[in-house]
């Protein structure tokens, strides 16, 4: 019995079906912050650190570190890396292919004996998805300097905080502003994670260099109309909350279409009383929209709020209207964007560019150093799945573009 | 202290106030077929039957029964009256004005020395609400000859089935079908009852004449389209069941706006998994159409329900529409609805005629006999509802024209 020779593709394959075994029972993975499947996934990242030629080390917010001698010497240093915390009956690849990918790149570079001329840092940190606790972003924001102690409080179903979590886990929560990095030691920060869309598959590209990670805003709309039986009041004068409701869900559909880099969603919708035969007295409904363009978010909301009071008032229906979440778009930094499609290019590998519509540990690195990500095609664009699924094509493709990309930095540090 | 001298209508409010006491505790009224509260309410409408000159009984169905001298002894007999019971929290008239103004208007006939040449019973069925159980309309089948065995079996939620409540009421579910009347001893049937609905308002009459009970179908309708990630999925190409549903939603309303003599209302509507940031993977809705007219109602539902479709097939949804109820429509007797309308201007009483949007007892007289209904002004048209009202006006106008109809009836019997 021989065994086979694999290509780095397929290894990165293998060793993600690895990480995926440290889950919860059930579908897919389910992998949370600072819980045991934490930690034994940890031990495995631990030794492709080792096999990258990097000192593990966790850090006081339950981030798994790997340094380089240069990045434990003080040199300018660049930090890649990703999430380990999975969604409840998420995927393999959505984090953990982020950690993996540039840990695969650098034992390839080290086993070519290509040396790099500046500090690397391999981060898996430990909750991005915010699965288990409300907060999310505590080991990038932890390096951002931005952590905000008040998070240790966010508790679990059983009422665990994060705090005693974290701790229990090997942390140390007052030791977590310590961690912040002085920006004049980072080059940037890299992040290679799925797609979670189809517009790679759409393009027939293995991967694509974002531009933007999305601004997000988030609205609860509440229509008011009248109740009634539905049999003895006569259709004029009605004021069906549920028909105003629709006719605005059409129109947030209408103006998104008709709008470049602009997408969302209306995806939560209550009726009340929610009865066959009588007249919906209210409708409580979410209005989602993103977009990398400030201005264009902006202008779209507008529109779209407006257009709903408008239709509320012709139908003599009351909307309130209350923003619930605000989060603005964060650039990637032009240079590493070119330094990734130039990286692309060399090898020969086709990519564009396109914006993350989902937020990511950048989000939180942004105010730390020049953020860049690499995205690979998923197939169906599917994420949050246990289907979740990349090839071993274009996780070949992937490594092959990020040690380019290493190895050109070498050159010409940013 | 002297007891003010009430006027006709104003003794009619105090009885259903009376009557009204007679519930469960909490808001409004309560009170379910073979409860304690409908024991208690028989025996104050057995007074008011004794006042009218009537014998009370209770049948076998649970329906009491009041007969004149003329009834009891087999002369052609004309049957008035309403349903006992009420909806969870209802109002004080739904079903109960039926019972207590014929009686009312019979007592004030023979105070005046009026003697009807014919048969009289007036009935308090049971059951109308369907409320205790899923049957209804027990009391109304049993004299109509079309009372189905199979809905003894029927269960409350306690479990206990409407054979045994009714056995502990004092009916007896095997002499029910004994109860059918022979047809050619009935001249007809006339139920009086609140509108449930604005139209009567809206013309400032204080009663109406109905014409037809509306026929009613629903249909429950699924939309399936594609969840996904609603940041990384670009609009174009999106299967969104809301937004599908929301067209439909608008097309409905469109139509029936379009239509005379069509009503309908969308009134429950899931979304799944509704989530802020997800798109909605499927809706499932009800549609819920109603009209006097069978050829209208099948003209419309066809145009609607081929539109649905359209626009699913657009939108690239599945649609999957199932017919869960249907009931044709019943017209009133034409002869009953000239002579109510007589009655009416011979009162000076403007009244209009309408259709009942909602389903009465006279859907199962209609098999017996010729069936006519007078409706009468409620607030706000207000139903089902605590603060279900009408005024002691109306209450004293309908009363009077109920006794110009049965005085009248008593010169030319139909």
């Amino acid at each position: 019995m021989t065994t086979p020779i694999l290509t780095l593709g397929q290894t990165l394959l293998q060793r993600l079906d690895e990480a995926a075994r440290h889950s919860e029972p059930g579908p897919g993975v389910t992998r949370l912050f600072c819980s045991d499947e934490h930690r034994a996934v940890l031990e495995v990242i631990k030794e492709w650190m080792s096999k990258a030629g990097l000192t593990a080390e966790l850090d006081a917010s339950g981030t798994l570190v790997g340094r380089n001698e240069r990045a434990r010497a003080g040199e300018k240093t660049l930090i890649m890396g990703s999430h380990q915390d999975t969604v409840v009956e998420g995927g393999k690849y959505d984090g953990m292919l982020g950690v993996a990918l540039p840990l695969m790149a650098l034992q390839a570079l080290k086993e070519e004996g290509v040396e790099l001329p500046y500090g690397i840092e391999v981060v898996a940190f430990g909750d991005e998805e915010g699965t288990r606790f409300q907060s999310t972003l505590i080991g990038s924001r932890a390096l951002a300097g931005t952590f905000d102690p008040a998070s240790l409080e966010a508790r679990d179903a059983e009422s665990v905080s994060l705090g005693q979590a974290l701790e229990a886990f090997g942390g140390d929560p007052e030791a977590i502003p310590g961690l912040a990095r002085d920006p004049d030691s980072i080059l940037g920060f890299v992040e290679v994670h799925i797609e979670q869309g189809p517009v790679l598959e759409q393009r027939d590209h293995a991967v694509g260099v974002v531009t933007a990670l999305t601004g997000i805003e988030r609205h609860r709309l509440i229509v008011t109309g009248k109740a009634g039986h539905a049999g003895t009041t006569p259709m004029p004068g009605r004021r069906d909350a549920l028909v105003g409701a629709a006719e605005m869900i059409v129109e947030v559909d209408r103006v998104l279409n008709a709008t470049d880099d602009f997408v969302g969603v209306v995806g939560k919708l209550e009726v009340r009383p929610n009865a066959v035969n009588v007249i919906p007295a209210a409708v409580e409904f979410t209005l989602e929209l993103r977009s990398p363009d400030a201005e264009v978010r902006r202008h779209g909301r507008d529109g779209i709020l407006a257009a709903c009071r408008r239709l509320a008032a012709a139908r003599g229906l009351e909307l309130d209207i209350e923003l619930t979440y605000e989060a603005e778009a964060v650039d990637c930094a032009d240079w590493l964007v070119d330094a990734l499609e130039d990286a692309c290019r060399a090898c020969e590998e086709p990519a564009e560019r396109l914006f993350s519509g989902a937020g990511h540990d950048g989000l939180a690195m942004c105010d730390l150093t020049d953020i860049g990500m690499l995205f690979v095609r998923c197939t169906d664009g599917l994420s949050h799945h246990p289907d979740e699924a990349i090839s071993a094509s274009d996780a070949e493709a992937a490594t092959r573009v990020l040690m380019r990309f290493l190895a050109e930095l070498g050159k010409c540090p940013g």
